[in-house]
């Protein structure tokens, strides 16, 4: 079976290629671990030309739904693990298959950074998470610790402060980073400890998180809290990426018109070089590099 | 007065600008013939992610709400006549006036290529029009000419044989070009009278059109007809804009961060020359320009 493209990922950049693609009557697949990406896990979303107020999730919901209006392979829960090119023909293997085709599109997005503490991989999901938006309501009445002190920590802070009963905002710098606006409401906020200066050094629990060990300037404490957020940034879904060019953050290197280093290899959205990150952006780079492949196979023909 | 930005257009790309630029408190002003540009035209989109089906009009309505959810100066029916800069200052002139800014985004769009034949600037809004989606309505139960063989001559035709007695296809190359759906339709139509190989040579009229002269392969003859609908293709607005540097079909050349050869001035959208035209593409960029501007004003100060 030889498709004309396979998609990865099903973030903005991912379903807006889908859509493309569809539209042009590409036979191709989706290959994704989840729907939406980032996307999924913002709280309020106010730049989206179009929708003047829209949450992460229902903006992702009115995506997923314009792309299942079309017939498609989809495959969910199947991450690509690899990609390369003999002859004319991509390869891209996950964990449970391998696919071919004539082109391929990278839109596989960012994955949350880690800490990279003792603790960390043993209570992910065991009171410690990434995603403040898609968690936040399990921590209701709770004591939570934010880990970072950017934007993605702000906003984790302003979800968390609403539904938690004490929030520590942990951040390893002087002072807090992001926009003015989100820092002046954390900072007037009555239930969130700001700790500036301050590494976390270990997660503690027994079968559940129950604290974080932290170094201070007068130095270590543990804070009893039942959840941790870590928001420390973003690292590009690119391992698998083989011999596509990356830069030394580890995004895919594209030209203007989405092009990697490979000919039929596309890259779009978060997981490029490209200069800003904005879902409407991402969407833009999706249709484009759809479009692109489009025309890189019918030339090939 | 010194703004921060001028925002040329206010189609996607400038509207996507301006809610940018808003949500960044810059000082800016958006001057702009019209709202909504070439999508305010279009027929049914089914490709901005998000909505599946949507008309035109009712994108850029929406479009419009959101920009105007935040304040700025906004002047309608003022386009750009000029753009220079003289030390570190962008000026754009206008027929009302002129104004001072740190940087500008040039985002003004195409506009339809006239046909250049006799009557046709005599006839225009007289019967002669260059948007069905705007005009087609008047024309209910008359007699029609659609002036093109592509795309958007191929939309007007399906738009018109739906509102007017009889559409008159005027082509002037052997077949029809465009998308095999739409020629498929406009082809099967009981209504639609194809000329292949015709060339428009005036358009004649009294006080308002009443017909066109053809020359096709057997001799000249006159159709008669109430409306005509131009549709030849379309060319950027860019014939103000300068020592900014453009393409050999007019197009403004930028590089994959919107900057163009003079440094604050920044230009996106279909007036430039990215490879594709999409509403989708031109909303990111209208927001990559924006963040680009942002960061050369600050960089400045």
């Amino acid at each position: 079976m030889l498709y004309d493209l396979i998609i990865i990922g099903a973030g903005p950049a991912g379903i807006t290629a889908a859509v493309y693609s569809a539209r042009k009557r590409m036979k191709f697949i989706v290959l994704t671990g989840d729907i939406g990406g980032q996307a999924a896990w913002s709280g309020d979303i106010e730049n989206y030309t179009g929708y003047q107020f829209v949450t992460g999730p229902e903006l992702v919901s009115k995506f997923e739904e314009h792309m299942r209006k079309y017939s498609m392979d989809f495959h969910e829960n199947e991450e690509a693990t690899g990609i390369d090119k003999s002859g004319d023909i991509i390869n891209v293997k996950t964990r449970k298959g391998e696919y071919l085709a004539k082109a391929a599109i990278i839109a596989s997005g960012k994955v949350s950074r880690e800490l990279g503490v003792p603790g960390e991989k043993e209570y992910k999901n065991k009171g410690l998470t990434y995603c403040a938006t898609c968690d936040g309501p399990l921590f209701s009445g709770k004591d939570v610790a934010v880990i970072g002190g950017g934007n993605s920590a702000l906003d984790a802070c302003l979800q968390m402060m609403k539904i938690a009963r004490t929030v520590y905002l942990i951040n390893n710098t002087d002072s807090l980073g992001g926009d003015a606006v989100m820092r002046e409401k954390v900072q007037n906020a009555t239930n969130v400890k700001i700790y500036n200066g301050a590494k976390v050094r270990a997660v503690t629990g027994d079968k559940m998180v129950s604290g974080i060990t932290v170094r201070t300037k007068s130095g270590e404490e543990t804070i009893p809290v039942q959840g941790v957020f870590v928001e420390v940034g973003l690292v590009p879904n690119s391992s698998f990426a083989g011999a596509v060019e990356r830069n030394d953050r580890g995004e895919i290197k594209v030209n203007c018109r989405n092009e990697t280093n490979i000919p039929g290899i596309f890259a779009a959205g978060d997981v490029t070089d490209i200069s800003e990150k904005q879902i409407i952006i991402a969407a833009g780079e999706g249709s484009k590099a759809a479009l692109s492949a489009f025309r890189y196979i019918n030339r090939s023909r």
